[in-house]
């Protein structure tokens, strides 16, 4: 198994390679990524190439790693954004990004395309074909900090074109959009605005497809690197990106389709923040990244060692949080982690990214933590990589959807990655594994398909869902499904839309809470605040599980069940977790799932392998000690027995195995 | 009785047009606005019209209904900017806002004028004389969303135009403004800027002469509308323009005196908000267009029928919500009402604002509500209509006077509105009928007149009050009273200035209070806490009725009254409302007023017709059930008995009847 | 001794004048300061100079007062913007700041410069030898409200030529900042950005660079004022200029060398503040002028005297702070106070910055107290002036280290002059004199140097402080000590780097808490919260005086104390008032000062005469009443002996007074 670790030799005195190289080894590193932010070092001026500095490196650390290289457009370097400053990219207000830290580009310039392919052909001509070499790294976390939209006049010609392709007519655009409201009929493409600041908001259809457009925009700067690279490097290397976040105007699912594999970086807390996402968060983004090539095993390409942060520092990670979040990353399928840094920057703007080794160049607790589990993978990594991991359960999950909501979020309480990970999580704590399908996945192989927050419609995803709901399958659905089509528009349909026969429901009237509202909802004996949204529900066939208890429309229905062919579910409200878990654990139950809700904090993976299984356990808390019944023949990795009572430590990992017929 | 819908038959497909019709006439319409937005629809291309949309319109709807029709100004096309893109606005800070919403027109544009004219002047020769057009609309909601002011080069040349115009020469404008102050002084014309965006704060006086000039330019291009509609469509056929906000740099008292009625957009409660307006505010805001055309009945052109909000959806209208705000508008002098709006959109950015059918076009809850609403209407609305709203209680607004406060708030507590509403509220909460009263209004008529926050001094108004006082009028004075002349510097007087010698009191010290400060004021023995503002009371000649509890002026009078001929009360302070209500509760009695503390929530209306009185109770409360004593013999307008004791139910309104003698 | 007012005669009607004369001489000012705005009442058009005005002013109030002048740069006229437009300053978005308030100049303009020493040097021409004016102020309030950075493309110029300047060579500024981090190396000086808006956050060392160049470019443009005045202005005049904040891009100090003495504007309170600043924040302020320039007494050139604001009005000034506020002043070295401002305008955008005499022109409360004060002054000032200020205290400051924390601030919770004044605060209040030592300055002479926040080295006071430690010196050093290099990278030094050695600890972790987040600290049975930041010590020597209490590192070092020759303290944390008052204590008194923890809110200062020393009490509470023990032979002012309970009203000032040995 790959165990890495990031490393800036350009930032980091000659004097000290040797020093670092011998570090690595000790730690237990294998694979280097290196150069992606390197671009002078290679062409220090516009069309003269130096390469010397990197055959050194490259060389150099070589001979004992196999290495990974960035191609290093993510940073333009200061003479090329002096000759040509329309490359920088501009706010919706108009602001021209300044040149100074990175991602300074605009991914629709014409010429930085061309600057980019050279820059890209020119590394991979100098070392596609270096034995050490195994794979490239396109670029650096497309799209971060707000990098993935840009509203400059060189945008706007581009998302014209875009239109023109898609649309083919202004005819076509003007009906699809309705610019018929507010009387923005385009008589010509040329007309057609990027979203730049208004006095009130944008037609939603432009919106939803002006992120079409970028994401495509970056898919197709994407596909230019790698097309570039891929006849100019070995066979057998790959060509993967890292991404980072999924909230963004970029479509991660389609991307991944031109890559190898999907690398992600995996930073479970960051500078200002006090405390570390919730691990469920965590989970779907590894869920993520696996499913979004489907199930195929992803790289973490940055994994956090250290306090990290720019201006604000962050949050010191506990002892045994590298160790944790490694484990959590490889139950879910990265087969392979690099960790950030090696070694902390002395300057720039990332000084305070801390890494495994500190300013002082000493070794210290993160060394020693990472080099026990660098150990760990070593011994175990390839019997769990070859370990498949299977789900039950699917979330479904579309970008698109994502971009309908970030236009109109209805209510100042709702952020959908944060409510489409509680609606995620509450599968997660049932002990449960869990994949995300999209648009064109088979759902057939699941038991049961969780669909949050389904917003924005999708024809594909529409067919297959009916079918698997036809076919039995079971299904939950929660407030705001069926509201719109592709095209952003609201459906003529009562809600929730073609999915109401199946639900058994109908809806008739729904209220938008803001961040300072709340109504309750009562389930049995327990009663939820339910926040940003009530639906008011009709049952027509279904079972009320539960219903409102403030208002007028207080008795009416939140919660329902219809049992179609299987159970669909339909919670119309943000109720809380623990309403959550009992809703999912009894769906899951009833759908032939062995959900068991786990102790807080506690994480369950399992995976599959050729006569084995592999368990994990992983307890988030930083302070309390759960205890899990263990049932069945499990041994540690190591071969020892393990009691029926399995006790974890804040932070503890522990890793399981069982033999099992092939 | 007018009552109607607002729609967009642009916005509907065809084949539902009859469905439609049939859905209006069931609901009891009599009344359609339309075509507001559409200017794509009649002018595709610059000087091309193609009126055969509309033709159709009219005709189809004119057959069973009366039709008003706006001109289309709020939504220049996208051809015409393309063309001239110096008609869109700029904000403070430089940014051109972008083609995209609605609303994206400097008015200060003299190219957008003559398009503005010409489209109009093209929509009137084709509808003008139409049987069943009755009236026009003149745009759509002037200023809304921080359109009433723009800070582009063509605002800045027609600014010093303006001024030019005002001021005649430099050396008067120097003087008035006191450019001597940071060494502003002026030399040419061309150097005055607009309000753009400074390190510090610009000079008080050109910020309210630049609001002058802001409100000018609204109402003169609104003037050029109406004289190029007035001969062109009916006689009898009236021209209204529908404001919506009343805190903007636009002066709805004056720009009210060149249309034929004022209209009113009435939303209690919009996207974001989590709960309705107090209802004092709504009732101010019906007797500010009332009393802006001199007591002339108003509009309502679009009344809440629905939830409202962009991305932002907002509260769901409570049951008995509609018929309460329809029946408050009427109570206050509404002559129409014209629901917004029939039917949601499904595209475009206000598919969420909801009206009475919803997206999936089924009658329901709100039809339901609507359509007994306008039954009421039908049966009862012109005996309404025909009795007179007459006050004893007027309150001075001037549009100038919010300005000032709005460059100079004082505390971060201040909203002008909201304050102004706190002193207006008091009124309405004793159960008396109110007007506002603007400068040069007459005030004999009036038991008593209350000054709320009069910051920056009116000459006339100064003058009529004066006169009034000198003649037993009765006044109730808040703190800030008579601090700035015209020009928006502070008087040499010792405050409140010549209102001093009225008040009998002098002011020499004064303390402005921050949202995290406050006082104490006590009365009797009750204590309220004290905001905002803070005078130190030195009576001369005045009665102490409440004083300080807290800080080195404790014991100072904070609240005083003077038997000058009548009474002038001062409120040094913003106290609270149940102070107010005991300060107000006393004036109003001892100005000869039968006032009334009704219960929370209650409103109570007169109106006096020829032969009998109508009074409205509406409860807006959405819990809480109230009593009134009613004593006289009243009967419901059906001719039915009233008990003394009469209960209103929440979100209830009884309208009753009386028989007097002519 | 000066006492005086600041006045504008230009903005007071003529006829005022001789009433304005006779109350500031029923007050009892012998100074007065002027002409600071007025460009435009001397160059009314470019290169017209029309001095009547002020030939009329200075003889009037050159009879009875002598006078100060200030340059009118702060005020650029109108057409002189017109004329240049790019004057105008730019924000970091791109903004270009509207001519409209005051400041609207960027220092950098080589137009605005010349202009500037054209107008200073006609000004000095004309009453350079005018026997009534004894001193100049340069311009006015250099930096206030954000005008201290410009980012516009004459700035970027500018900038380039100042690095060149610097570091000579691109190789070395490459290699300084460290460009190879993102790819930012320079291949031209032209390429080199001011730090406009980017995605994320720019070089660090870019920055502090940014903010030394942004002082530079003040100070020579103050330099070249002065440079213009010195030849043409009496020999004794002085020249100096009235400085207003210390944490802006303007190094107070260094500026102050070009200056005769400092002048400070002291508002302790200002509009929209619910509260004056903590005293020690004022003590503070009072000690960094006098050490700015080695000790020598420094002016209040604006003394607050009534409640101040533009658009939001401030806190009034409770009976006794303007006398309270005064004497502070006047105890830690203000050798002429000058109070703002005489007259209110009744005109701008300062209206609402009261003075001694409101609006009305009455005299009032103010006035009574003001006359009070002076009336003490012109008594007693000349021996409080002859008294030496000494202090045995000295703390660390330097603006560069500021710029650093600005751009880095580690935490939400973090800012630099309040947590700055925390660790100086905690001085003053054991009632102890404290100076402020700057790079350079001389430490020998103090028994104890607090060393806060030092976390951007400087190599000079690095020496000057490891010397002080090897000759016994008693140091306090705080978090984040010896992080930074003088080019803001970090050292490769474990932490505190060179001074780990001498405080006898290491820190190999540490922990940046955001303004939500906690630790605590226990020192013997007193817990303080710990904010900001956790070093977790590692003992190699030290005592540890405190730990922490939660979290892993629970039971790790917070404060040591380690005796190397005197005692070296650290504090790791941001502990409490009442923490630090122990901790303090303790150093103080085991460095042999006799430390006093004074009641809360009470400041003591000792100033030394020729054969007596002078104490100043003030209880700086507006209502709690404190006792203090006075041993030794005091008397008052007036020679009335004192009670060794000395009883402090709120607000109340004693002056005592001891004979000593000379």
């Amino acid at each position: 198994m790959y165990v890495g670790v990031d490393y800036y030799p350009e930032q980091t005195d000659r004097a000290l390679w040797d020093e670092d190289v011998r570090l690595m080894k000790e730690l237990g590193v294998n694979v280097i990524r290196m150069a992606e932010f390197a671009w002078t070092m290679m062409e220090p001026a516009d069309g003269e190439f130096d390469f010397s500095f990197w055959d050194e490196v490259v060389d150099t650390f070589g001979k004992d790693f196999d290495v990974i290289l960035g191609t290093p457009t993510a940073t333009p370097p200061a003479w090329l954004i002096e000759k040509y400053p329309d490359i920088l990219p501009v706010t919706a207000d108009g602001v021209r990004i300044s040149f100074g830290a990175r991602r300074h580009y605009t991914v629709n310039s014409p010429v930085y395309r061309e600057y980019c392919e050279r820059i890209t052909r020119k590394m991979a001509e100098r070392y596609g074909k270096h034995p050490a070499v195994i794979g490239w790294q396109t670029d650096n976390e497309y799209g971060h900090e707000k990098s993935d939209r840009s509203y400059g006049d060189v945008d706007q010609v581009a998302f014209q074109a875009w239109l023109q392709d898609r649309y083919e007519t202004l005819d076509a655009l003007n009906a699809a959009w309705g610019t018929v409201f507010w009387s923005h009929t385009y008589s010509a493409w040329s007309q057609i605005p990027v979203p730049r600041t208004v006095f009130q908001e944008h037609n939603p259809s432009l919106l939803v497809d002006f992120d079409r457009f970028c994401s495509d925009a970056y898919r197709s700067f994407n596909k230019l690197q790698v097309d570039t690279l891929r006849p100019l490097i070995h066979d057998d290397a790959f060509i993967t990106h890292n991404l980072v976040y999924s909230d963004m105007a970029i479509n991660q699912q389609q991307m991944a389709q031109d890559l190898d594999y999907v690398s992600f970086d995996n930073y479970p807390v960051w500078g200002g923040l006090p405390e570390p996402n919730r691990f469920e968060k965590t989970a779907h983004d590894h869920d993520l990244c696996r499913s979004s090539k489907q199930g195929k095993g992803f790289w973490v390409m940055e994994q956090l060692s250290g306090a990290q942060g720019w201006s604000r520092i962050g949050y010191l990670p506990r002892p045994g949080h590298i160790r944790l979040w490694t484990h959590q990353a490889v139950a879910r399928g990265a087969e392979a982690i690099v960790y950030f840094r090696f070694r902390a920057a002395h300057f720039g703007t990332e000084e305070f990214c801390h890494g495994i080794i500190d300013h002082d160049g000493k070794p210290k607790r993160k060394f020693d933590e990472v080099q026990g589990v660098m150990k760990e993978l070593s011994t175990h990594g390839d019997l769990i990589n070859a370990a498949e991991y299977k789900a039950d359960v699917a979330v479904y999950f579309d970008q698109e959807n994502l971009w309908a909501w970030t236009h109109q979020p209805h209510s100042d309480a709702f952020n959908f990655k944060q409510e489409f990970v509680r609606f995620y999580g509450a599968a997660v704590r049932q002990g449960v594994n869990t994949d995300i399908v999209f648009p064109g996945d088979a759902l057939d192989k699941y038991k049961l398909v969780v669909v949050p927050l389904y917003f924005l419609g999708n024809d594909t995803f529409d067919a297959s869902l009916i079918d698997y709901i036809e076919n039995g399958g079971h299904v939950i659905f929660t407030y705001r499904t069926g509201v719109k089509d592709p095209i952003n528009r609201c459906h003529f349909d009562t809600l929730p839309g073609k999915f109401a026969k199946y639900a058994g429901i109908e809806i008739d009237e729904y209220e938008s809470l803001q961040a300072v509202q709340s109504n309750q909802v009562k389930l049995g004996d327990y009663v939820s605040e339910a926040n940003i949204w009530c639906d008011l529900i009709t049952p027509k066939g279904a079972d009320v599980l539960a219903t409102y208890e403030q208002a007028f429309y207080k008795g009416t229905a939140a919660v329902t069940r219809h049992t179609y062919k299987g159970d669909v579910t339909y919670i119309g409200s943000s109720v809380d977790d623990a309403m959550l878990d009992v809703i999912y654990n009894e769906a899951l139950t009833r759908a032939g799932i062995d959900a068991d809700r786990l102790p807080d904090d506690v994480e369950k993976v399992d995976r599959h392998g050729d006569g084995y299984v592999i368990r994990f356990y992983m307890n988030h808390s930083t302070d309390v000690t759960s205890t899990v019944d263990v049932s069945g023949d499990w041994q540690t990795l190591d071969g020892e027995a393990v009691l029926s009572k399995l006790e974890l430590k804040p932070l503890d990992v522990v890793i399981l195995k069982q033999e099992v017929e092939a």
